[in-house]
């Protein structure tokens, strides 16, 4: 069971290109293809591009491909070509210690949906009281809204906190202020590899191929801001300036060892949502809040089997109206919350709209985020003692600006 | 006064390419920018190019360049470069009868504002009454959510009814059907020509700095999916199957003669959101409708000076928590209405909710719209007997698929 997960990397500032990560190695796909070494069909797949949004878009028959001829070049007892290849090794194997990562693909639509029952019924509780935390739609379908493309950035990516317009409890009139309430999400990110055509719509299995892999997505969200903007058109600036994800994007086949079923559902969905397989993942996922200066506190876990609409589903429910979908869109889960107070995915939910601080393991407490506070989120599922894991996606809080525009 | 709007266009199949409209031609930049008569700088403008994403890159300097230098080359008593090389004005002007018009910019990001307060008022007050017609927020900042970029098409392209989730008055459980409630939305889109960084703020003077133009911009709107899943995060499905740009972009430059002041706004605004200058427009919108071979009927007369906030605001609010600009985002202003029925911007509103069928001039009558039909809309200003117009902006709508999914 091998993770090779891809990702796009680049050493002491050389072109980005697409690589495969293998224990403490990154593989340079690029110098692969170039070799000769993954035949003819890997000129096609542009992995000397920085993105593989080309090699998603070749379709699944290719992805298992470059799998198998991957997993038979790396094995101890597999082909020899790579291994008694000592010059092509020395330019193919890069030691992960010297790389930079950049965004794994492209991001050409990103989507960020609201998949998670105990964290819209935590929310909806918080806003309007646990008789009317679920709108009458929720359980009919995965509710969803497009995201800022232009702010996906890879981890590591320093997030500055937002100004923005909030309104005070009790004030008439609203102020302009650098937010108050900065929180993390944590979230599942689905990536789309295979595209569809303006009016065509997607079966629910079908959309299951159409996917490629999966990455952990840090959807920061400025909580007094949402507060204020939210009606009646959704989140729009309160989520505008950054979404982190990690850098290396863990394939529907590294992943089928962690595959499970739905959660129970009291209502029974519409046939076009119904799964015909289980969609389902079971693997943890964890936040550890940094302070500047200090040591990780663990502040969340959970796992993404809380889910209860999968990714093809929403990709189904996304595609439904005939909208085109697109090499390298991004699907965020929305927020992953478990029934305890632990499992819940963000500060909003952890403190109860701000009431009731989380307490640091490192020492302190935090209600929302502060300035220089880092986040990372790491992922795994794990089988028979062998993990499979997502990486970290990272990101600092830097202070916000200190007024409006170059000259204001 | 010229327009001189710039857009991308082919002709018999060939590579599409920037061009500028002139009576019945279109100026081929590409080939004049090959014919070194648009100087060397030119040559970094990217004229070849299937979008002026590159050229509107290049800056306000450039553009005023180009412009001068445009106006001199095709003026009767200007410049003999062009006018006395006949081979190159058989290939530099095309007739405008013999092309293919494309998306005139890549798009990509597409947001849409709710930026017309009567219309912001109708709406609330079909959905909530008149008294909660406006949430407390929209007089404060221009209220908007993000689109979607992969279904922004060019005027000609044809718009597939969309199916989706509608629950019906005093049903319990929803059904997938075709939409019965399909409308237009008449709105003004604004295109950001030059990029901010990730935490960058503007004001609005810069904002204005970072717009290259204008075009018209139909919002098609599925009433029926709007309704069921706009809670709590706003419009999805019921906008993503498309939005038709007009496939000229009108320059800044060329709509100055049109500039106007701001609607009388009874609460402040916060200074970050105030204009040190005139941003609005005085330019008339229509919007005519036509069966299935059937004659045109007027069903819009509008004005884009009924908007409360102006483009920059719209930029400036939305850079304001750091959103990362972009060369190629589309900024709609939503939909435009007037005090009257007919300049009211949409069928939701002309009908009332659908209450009311709107009567066609050219026979029949329209509550929401039917297959077979096509909308066009038009727009232009005007001054001392001169017209600066926008050209059109069409899409007619086809029937809805009978089912999901290929195989479903």
């Amino acid at each position: 069971m091998a993770n090779l997960p891809y990702g796009v990397f680049s050493r002491g500032g050389d072109t980005p290109r697409c690589g495969v990560a293998i224990g403490d190695h990154v593989v340079d796909l690029a110098a692969l293809a170039a070799s000769g070494l993954l035949g003819e069909a890997a000129r096609g797949w542009g992995l000397d591009e920085p993105g593989i949004n080309s090699f998603m878009a070749a379709g699944p028959e290719a992805w298992a491909a470059l799998r198998a001829r991957l997993t038979d070049l790396l094995a101890e007892d597999g082909s020899a070509d790579l291994r008694d290849n000592a010059e092509l090794r020395a330019r193919a194997l890069v030691p992960m210690t010297g790389v930079s990562m950049h965004l794994p693909f492209r991001v050409t639509g990103y989507t960020d949906f609201y998949a998670g029952r105990q964290h819209a019924f935590n929310s909806g509780s918080i806003l309007r009281g646990p008789q009317n935390a679920l709108t009458p739609n929720w359980p009919h379908m995965p509710i969803g809204y497009n995201g800022r493309v232009s702010t996906v950035v890879v981890s590591g990516t320093p997030v500055r906190r937002p100004l923005g317009q909030v309104r005070s409890e009790g004030t008439e009139m609203p102020e302009l202020t650098a937010c108050r309430r900065l929180d993390i999400e944590v979230e599942f990110g689905a990536v789309v590899a295979t595209p569809t055509e303006m009016g065509e719509t997607l079966s629910v299995a079908e959309a299951w191929e159409h996917l490629f892999g999966f990455v952990l997505l840090n959807d920061w969200s400025a909580r007094d801001i949402q507060r204020w903007e939210g009606q009646p058109l959704g989140p729009f600036q309160s989520k505008a300036f950054a979404t982190s994800i990690s850098p290396w994007i863990v394939t529907r086949a590294a992943l089928e060892p962690f595959r499970c079923g739905p959660p129970e559902r009291d209502t029974p969905l519409l046939p076009y949502l119904q799964e015909p397989e289980d969609y389902f993942f079971d693997l943890t996922l964890e936040a550890h809040l940094t302070p500047e200066g200090g040591t990780p506190s663990r502040i969340v876990r959970t796992n993404t089997k809380h889910l209860y609409y999968c990714a093809p589903q929403l990709l189904t429910h996304h595609a439904l109206c005939g909208c085109r979908m697109q090499t390298g869109d991004l699907l965020g889960s929305g927020t992953i919350s478990g029934p305890e107070r632990e499992a819940f995915g963000c500060l909003m939910e952890q403190t109860w709209g701000g009431r009731d601080p989380v307490d640091l393991s490192a020492g302190g407490s935090r209600v929302f985020l502060e300035d220089g506070d880092s986040v990372t989120l790491t992922g795994w599922g794990e089988v028979n003692g062998q993990r499979i894991g997502f990486g970290r996606c990272e990101g600092t809080i830097l202070p916000a600006p200190q007024k409006v525009g170059r000259t204001g």
